[in-house]
């Protein structure tokens, strides 16, 4: 006989957000008729956390993250037994993966409440009707990492894993806008980003089709790692 | 034959602060000549991990708090099976609990690194030489649950489980300052604070030694469990 005692099972759940499609998205998996996180069952932890998620993202998915952050844990009731899941989001920087399963979604797509720029929201809407259907707690899970990743832009503004090695200061505050899902005061962005000490201009001006050439930024090397605190 | 399958053992763990003793102090349990977080094993379960930890502590502890805050999901390698701590921290009203193992340290003591004032930072240093050993992984949850309410307070200035009626815009600036562990320019913090919509004043100032009455602030109704995003 094995009385085995039956606790809740414990996975991690990735959030993986791409940026480099004029909106961001998100990945997600084929799963019995609906759309779900990527998800992994913790069963042997011989790794931190975060290790052992971004394994399993090279694994299954084929990409390598040089970065996980954590956002919330959160419980799903529904399962039997019940499902804890660690959830952590990260960048990706590309779109090509492993495996037929998976899908990038708009991420306004699943979450238009989340979008406060005017056309766009009600473009989300209707697309969002075409989707498969993604579980509440998925749901949840995903705004809850967006949350999280938007208040660390307050804190760091910029995102190292995916800047390129240089940009203009527009390049930098049309993602922001895309990732908070508002738009910015062009000159108040500039000044709080310029006095941040994030950035430094680098002596090359890409000319724009009106205007002033545009100057061109690095992230600066000092504050690799760093966050305004 | 019973072929179990060992996963990590996956419990919360919790951080209680007081802060109505000149300066926050953390309860921690005494467990085998050292000192431990409260931490409770999750078996089964059945409800919200948030409510599952508030009805450890009123059950244990004998305290009933309104709210849990999360604070980081952290491993601990070094236990066998693996332990995987989901971290919740809190506030109490009171410092009378039950239970003889249990005891209130004072915060820096644990974290000297953390107070950044000046004359607090070398006592906590010479005191924390009498304190019975806390595990690294329990410090580290500490710190960053520290850590999650400090940048709280940012977003949320005011802690309303347990602010009093009416309290001095002193009162606040002294408590905020201990939490931060830094000292704050009074009139920047006061200007803040007033522009952050969190506060009304209220009719009624206090006498002081020194100086002008007081004014008197209360938690602005309208503002009760918003952040400032």
């Amino acid at each position: 006989m094995c009385h085995r005692h039956q606790g809740p099972s414990v996975s991690i759940a990735v959030v993986l957000f791409e940026l480099g499609m004029q909106q961001p998205h998100v990945l997600l998996s084929y799963s019995s008729g609906g759309l779900t996180l990527l998800r992994v069952a913790i069963d042997r932890l011989d790794v931190a956390l975060d290790e052992y998620a971004m394994r399993f993202l090279e694994r299954t998915v084929g990409l390598s993250v040089s970065r996980l952050m954590q956002s919330i844990t959160d419980q799903d009731l529904s399962q039997d037994p019940p499902l804890i899941d660690i959830c952590y989001y990260g960048f990706s920087k590309s779109q090509f993966v492993n495996g037929d399963d998976l899908v990038w979604v708009p991420l306004y797509h699943l979450l238009p409440d989340q979008d406060h720029r005017e056309p766009a929201a009600t473009d989300s809407v209707k697309a969002a009707a075409h989707l498969p259907p993604v579980s509440d707690h998925d749901l949840d899970l995903l705004a809850a990492a967006l949350n999280t990743l938007r208040r660390s832009l307050d804190r760091r503004p910029v995102i190292e894993e995916i800047e390129p090695v240089a940009f203009t200061l527009s390049y930098l505050q049309q993602r922001t806008e895309m990732l908070l899902g508002t738009s910015l005061h062009t000159q108040n962005f500039r000044r709080k980003i310029l006095e941040s000490g994030f950035l430094e201009p680098i002596d090359i001006a890409v000319a724009q089709s009106l205007g002033r050439p545009a100057l061109l930024y690095q992230v600066r090397s000092s504050t690799r790692g760093a966050t305004i605190d």
